[in-house]
């Protein structure tokens, strides 16, 4: 009886849990859920049988150890900065870990020693990343077995809200970790734009973000992260344009960009008494003095970049808002920020969050210049059970089933851009209506 | 006979040096300057007898303690980050020490444990910060003893080169640590504007840098990091305006920001094999694809804020050179540029720097609302002896003769906001023509 242990039971964890849960009546496995609210673990598991909930504050080191030694696998839910804590033990005690976040540098400086102990450790096994390496390597590695050059991939995946269920300026609600969606593009993005490296820094990410037609749906992009990296990881040393670009609606981020020039999203100033300061007044901080009211002050700094439009997201987001900051009493703007916008972007408990997935392939082959797309979306049933929480578990709740099925037979750091990961991860995936469309055609 | 040992012999602590040097031959000092180039070391000390150079790496531990240990006070000349090491072995040891650096969190913390050892750590002794907190100090505590409130307090420092040294479009030429004059305001500014709090982030600190007239000249001025936290240490709760601000010449700050803008300050991301990239490619670096050139591009980007002003300010930076870049072989954009200022925007030898300090205050007394402004100018004699040398080591030497003497009976943590520190340090700066030049007028 294998023993798989889950640490964290927060919203992405929800359909990861349901999946090993299921897999456990068939291979008479034990899935133990930790959560700081243990509450949470156990709403989680429903009372199946081959569940346990267990309270787990992870800075209490005795207990984090003792359950991980207890294990047979790991599956961090934690957010992305506390993973190295968990990774450290697991190889300590030999036990193999998996995560949906990136590899982190810490993570990688373990490669050896996992290698040494013949344990893995998976990273980048969720949506985005992970479903996007998968789909996009099996397009590679076919590309490149019948002798072609991938001369340009761009990627493109977002975390939304699907157009029924939108009923806001800002064509979004958050459906993953909020902190993130704050502090979302805070650093340079990296991208390869013919033959040469581009670097974006944060203050002109979101106004130099492209607009892009999908599917009959137009969307911003903005350049996500550093995707020159990906050129060894995807091994198309060959490419000439690569870049990943993270989903918003039309509009988004037009806005986003006063947001983040005004300084909101700084996370370094913690103000005191937010209970006396209104919206408002916290928005002027940020803001010059003078008689005019804000909207004509945001006006003077940023001229035609305030339109009627980037208004309306603003004041829907209580920037123009006399209410007093109730929550957090003292904090940063970031930490404001996110409170207004899990209670302004909340997903509604009937809501559908929306998943969009979309490769844009030019490659060479036998002398023919060829385009392909390949694109997935996929819909949330509610509130609980969304996409976000699918796409991110599945890969997971798979890929760790397969290993430990004895099917991968991989050791040290590792993302899904193999093919003993990306095949059986991306059939299994169609059973839950994952299913990519292609579309071919001549340059 | 006492030994204050020097950490660190670059062009700030040149008069520094000389000072003590002269000092030691009435007060029986030694004197020792270590330096990792114990040659530089030498140079400054310049065979006086009472001066003994030393090679110091100071990662190098053992040296630099035993080192601490054989001294009774110690000036670190260190670059900021590096202070907080010598302060420990300092409070390990017993001995007081001095920087010119701003009170860092890791310093602070040191607070108690020097006055349980009974040591002063003195900080914040050069020009800005120091002689500002000294001569604004000294104004404050005259108008609280007249019974008055201080209402306004800004105050500008700029280390400048002479207007008749002044040969490049630019106005700025380097005489002080070159990394810090890249990394200039790299950080979310704090100041009171009418009682409020105000914010300005990094992305928008040039941009809205403010034009001040200081007798017949005109400069910008930009807000320089944290002002706020002087309320208390100026002893001016009453305050409803306070800013610190950093000088330059008319016209570097709407420069300056496309600079910033573009992201040639990044530190985070290295590139490589600079030495087969030109100036003007690393630049296009930060620029979208496109057939316009490089100019176009920019104008594209930022608009109206590029002018011909603009545009001759970014060439003399060689930033549309073709020439390849030949140092560093690999860095960041942050260290590119830096190398680019420490060769274009050098001080011949013959050159003048100009130091400029400029205080206003408006304040109610007996019913009557007065202004005061204080200010100073000072120019150096060459590019070794500039006026940055000598306001940023002539507080600190001064102070610590002081200090040796008796005069100054303090521990722990100090600035020279007591009277006990700036009375000595304004009255002996005077005998280096450091006078400030008063104006008061009805308001």
């Amino acid at each position: 009886m294998k023993t798989i242990l889950i640490i964290g039971a927060g919203r992405s964890a929800t359909i990861l849990i349901d999946y090993l849960l299921k897999q456990s009546e068939l291979f008479n496995w034990k899935i133990v859920v930790t959560d700081s609210n243990v509450e949470l673990a156990k709403t989680k598991i429903n009372q199946h049988p081959n569940g346990m909930a267990e309270e787990l504050d992870i800075f209490d080191v005795k207990k984090r150890q003792q359950l991980i030694k207890q294990s047979d696998f790991v599956i961090s839910m934690l957010p992305a900065s506390m993973h190295t804590e968990v990774a450290e033990d697991c190889v300590a005690f030999g036990k193999s870990m998996a995560t949906a976040s990136y590899v982190s540098d810490s993570m990688r400086n373990l490669d050896r020693s996992a290698r040494e102990k013949n344990i893995v450790l998976f990273n980048e096994l969720g949506l985005d990343p992970g479903i996007d390496h998968a789909s996009a390597m099996k397009i590679i590695d076919e590309i490149h077995q019948q002798g072609g050059k991938v001369l340009t991939f761009k990627s493109y995946c977002g975390g939304l809200v699907a157009p029924e269920s939108n009923d806001n300026p800002w064509g979004y609600k958050i459906s993953w970790n909020p902190r993130n969606v704050v502090m979302a593009g805070n650093s340079t993005a990296e991208y390869l734009s013919n033959g040469k490296i581009k670097l974006l820094p944060y203050q002109r990410l979101f106004e130099q973000a492209e607009t892009i037609q999908i599917d009959n749906f137009t969307f911003d992009a903005y350049a996500n992260r550093n995707s020159i990296q990906y050129i060894n990881a995807y091994k198309i040393p060959e490419v000439q344009n690569i870049l990943r670009g993270t989903l918003r609606y039309k509009g988004f981020c037009k806005a986003w960009n006063i947001i983040v020039n005004l300084g909101l999203t700084d996370d370094s100033i913690a103000i005191d008494n937010l209970e006396n300061i209104s919206y408002k007044e916290w928005v002027e901080m940020f803001l010059p003095s003078g008689e005019e009211n804000i909207i004509e002050k945001l006006k003077r700094i940023f001229n035609n970049r305030i339109d009627e439009d980037v208004v309306e997201k603003l004041r829907y987001l209580k920037l123009f808002s006399d209410e007093k900051i109730q929550k957090p009493s003292k904090g940063t703007s970031a930490m404001i920020l996110q409170s207004i916008m899990e209670e302004q972007l909340k997903l509604k408990p009937e809501d559908k969050d929306w998943t969009v997935m979309y490769h844009y392939f030019e490659y060479e082959i036998k002398g023919k210049r060829m385009a392909l797309e390949s694109y997935f979306e996929d819909k949330g049933k509610d509130s609980i059970h969304t996409s976000m929480a699918k796409t991110v578990g599945l890969p997971l709740g798979i890929t760790v089933k397969n290993y430990l099925l004895g099917k991968i037979p991989l050791s040290g750091v590792q993302i899904p851009t193999t093919p003993e990961i990306y095949q059986l991860l991306l059939n299994e995936l169609k059973e839950y209506g994952i299913i990519f469309k292609e579309k071919k055609y001549n340059l």
